[in-house]
């Protein structure tokens, strides 16, 4: 197995010399579409787009006040977990946050810090909760991101609305989709691996549990029964245990930090662990990816990478 | 090794299943460019493309006696093989053509059987002939494909012109080019190989040799001294040695025909064998690839099937 893991070695090095940026670049103004299929969705490569949405009324309406005033008495679902981290390995189980219905209300409680909850809560639901749940925002912003639909020839599938403390954290994963994600309020800070990084990210399978706030306060994980295992991301790129996950030490994360008025470009399966300033708002466009050569060859990285794993 | 053979076996199958086509498409027009990038280019898959170049004076003007006429005095650069194979291996070399300067007149005695001559002639040198050789014809076409180099965001690195008879073959090999191939007379036969079908075909290094015909009008083989070995793919597709390159049988090779008037969009990388009917008269572009993910991975996959090769 040497060979092969000195092949991926040199692939993932060759990715980072060929065509990756060192830091995520930024653009200046809504792309055209078929130079932003080309240069961006194409490639793969992530980006930063200024002046993307600055005639979204969101941009300046959605304070507490408003919000409240508009969606105030609805009920959403909130992610509450004891310590802010929501679909995470901890200990040997992949553990998923309690979620919890709530008024819109008394989620700015909490985030205003007028009550006193145990535990962090974030809105977070990856449902297209912004049109499902909230539809009164929908007018705020747009249901697509014209130039983007353009590029893919379709709609999004998902419009997620994201609100949430400042210890609320989306441990490293990678999804399926073109992800468009516009930062309304506050700051978004991204640490980004591409998928030719994959060799150096370890993989474990856990029992998965659930997050359950008893009545004493406290939370417990209960396992989940009947259910497969799931593999996930034990890695914390905050704080790798490099000991334990020596290969991480060749991954090449980038940085960034999107700010309000900001779109972040988030290409298809690149991993991704993700943080936010205290009350963040922000908006994201999941349009599914293209299942072709890059999938393919994805998958066979993925099996690679699993076969020669050392752990 | 065996798990990893077993990991490239199924990457190559899952891309038949999952994106490749059964048989080359026909589409009945030129596309829109965008959309050629998204369903053809990015998604690296051939296809043939009908009325694409009607407007072409070239398809109603080049006959022989018109081609007599404009061009009948110019030397251009003819290949001369035995046997029809120029760039193929041939037993333990890689045997390139004489290149043979002749009067334009004269390869078209050869093409109408007026003129009696041993071995096989084929206009094919692949360095912008038509431009550089044949000024006078390129009025008669276009210097690019106005979609396709709206769709790159470039122009072609090279237009070249192909003549030959009905036995001159090109051998199976890949470019590192966006191809469009188009038909102007005859007939062209294509056997296309999709570049994840890479762990199948075999490579062998070889001391590259040039025919010479001797003034006897045998052809020699002459080596070429102080040159590397040449990495070239000692399997015919049109009769496989299956015994000594059994991992061949896995392979899915598309057959496909493209008429005059037809445009073959052949992708990069794709493996390809090339023969004609007698006197083709064909016109193609190159546009060069981008070397982004894709072929990053394309590289991984050869160093993988080099590091596999039982052979």
């Amino acid at each position: 197995m040497e060979p092969v893991r000195r092949c991926l070695t040199e692939f993932s090095l060759e990715a980072h010399d060929l065509y990756l940026n060192q830091s995520v670049p930024h653009l200046e103004g809504p792309p055209d579409p078929l130079q932003f299929y080309r240069d961006w969705i194409g490639s793969n490569k992530p980006c930063i787009i200024h002046n993307a949405f600055n005639h979204w009324p969101a941009l300046s309406r959605w304070t507490p006040a408003y919000l409240r005033e508009k969606v105030g008495s609805k009920v959403i679902s909130v992610a509450v977990t004891p310590n802010g981290y929501a679909d995470a390995v901890h200990r040997d189980r992949f553990v998923m946050p309690e979620e919890r219905q709530m008024s819109f209300s008394s989620v700015l409680d909490v985030i205003e810090g007028k009550v006193e909850k145990q535990g962090v809560f974030y809105i977070q639901k990856q449902c297209s909760n912004l049109l499902d749940e909230l539809p009164e925002l929908t007018a705020d912003v747009e249901p697509h991101v014209s130039w983007m639909s353009t590029a893919l020839g379709k709609l999004p599938d998902a419009v997620n609305f994201w609100l949430g403390e400042a210890n609320a954290i989306t441990s490293l994963h990678k999804d399926h989709y073109e992800n468009l994600y516009c930062v309304i309020s506050g700051e978004k800070h991204f640490i980004l691996l591409p998928p030719t990084d994959r060799p150096f990210i370890p993989y474990g399978l856990y029992q998965s549990a659930v997050y359950t706030q008893s009545d004493g306060g406290d939370f417990e994980v209960i396992d989940q029964s009947d259910t497969e295992k799931v593999p996930w991301i034990p890695l914390d790129p905050l704080d790798p245990d490099l000991e334990r996950y020596p290969s991480y030490r060749q991954a090449q994360p980038l940085h960034c930090t999107v700010k309000a008025g900001e779109m972040l470009y988030l290409p298809s399966l690149w991993f991704h662990h993700v943080r936010q300033s205290h009350g963040c708002i922000a908006v994201n466009f999941w349009y599914d990816m293209e299942y072709d050569i890059k999938y393919n060859y994805f998958q066979l990285l993925e099996a690679l990478s699993g076969a020669t794993e050392s752990e």
